[in-house]
């Protein structure tokens, strides 16, 4: 359970947000949009945050993990985005210092997904996973709950009833 | 009906052929997968088509149409046709000369759908289109049939029932 973890893992524990933190920074926005998902979870997205755009593949939860980024202009991004209408995340991204080294990426859901806060913090190893105590501001811990994932907030169009 | 057809619309008849042409070209090899349909149509494909290797995306059926075309590396498409396995096909095309100005694409299928051969040819009018009278060497003319589709092709994994 010490050290790094292996390469291609991350581990990573995510929390429901009510009241952030005052005094967030300006933040990027971040919109994503799905082209298309496979029955084995193989899923094809665009993505704008900031002046970047994407086209990113990634495998299903089964495969041998697998992630490709393409880098597309903004005349491919309008042309594909308009292909995702229905499948579609807006937010914006602030990063928080949550402990020396550690920090969270706090999205804040627009459209859609309004009033959705989400947290997500990336470690370094397990033990500084296990060791973590959370700050206030963090609320209900949804690690692992597949309804706030990026891909089913899409395609569900709307905020998880139970929160 | 006279004159070209409007920019972005096809006219293409699709033909089987149970007996191909003697002497044809080398032809090119091309292998094809998809890595996620959507619900509504859209579709991402990765294809190998002699050395060049390109990812496309199309739009659906009912939606206004888009085909947006991206270059990868042979280590990108060595990435993602991993994530296309039970979603291809792989077939030998060879070009047909079928009269003044034109050409017949005949591609003739292996692997999963091997003995399946099929030749398209694309009109520069609906009147040529029309006009066209087929070499003995094309068979049952399948025009519009869903099941000859590539993408129909590949889910499916085998040739269609009723030829």
């Amino acid at each position: 359970m010490d050290g790094p973890s292996p390469p291609g893992v991350e581990i990573e524990r995510k929390f429901l947000v009510a009241h952030p933190p005052d005094r967030l920074d300006e933040g990027e926005r971040i919109e994503q949009g799905y082209l298309a998902i496979a029955d084995d979870g193989v899923e094809v997205r665009v993505r704008r945050r900031g002046a970047a755009m994407t086209l990113t593949v990634k495998s299903g939860p089964g495969m041998v993990r697998t992630e490709e980024e393409l880098a597309i202009d903004e005349r491919q991004f309008e042309s594909l985005w308009a292909l995702t209408e229905g499948r579609r995340v807006s937010k914006t991204r602030h990063l928080v210092s949550v402990g020396p080294d550690l920090v969270a990426e706090l999205d804040v859901y627009a459209g859609a997904h309004e009033g959705l806060l989400v947290a997500e913090i990336e470690f370094a190893s397990v033990d500084a996973s296990d060791g973590f105590t959370p700050p206030s501001w963090l609320g209900h811990e949804v690690t692992g709950d597949a309804r706030f994932a990026n891909q089913a907030l899409a395609l569900s169009g709307r905020r998880p009833d139970d929160r």
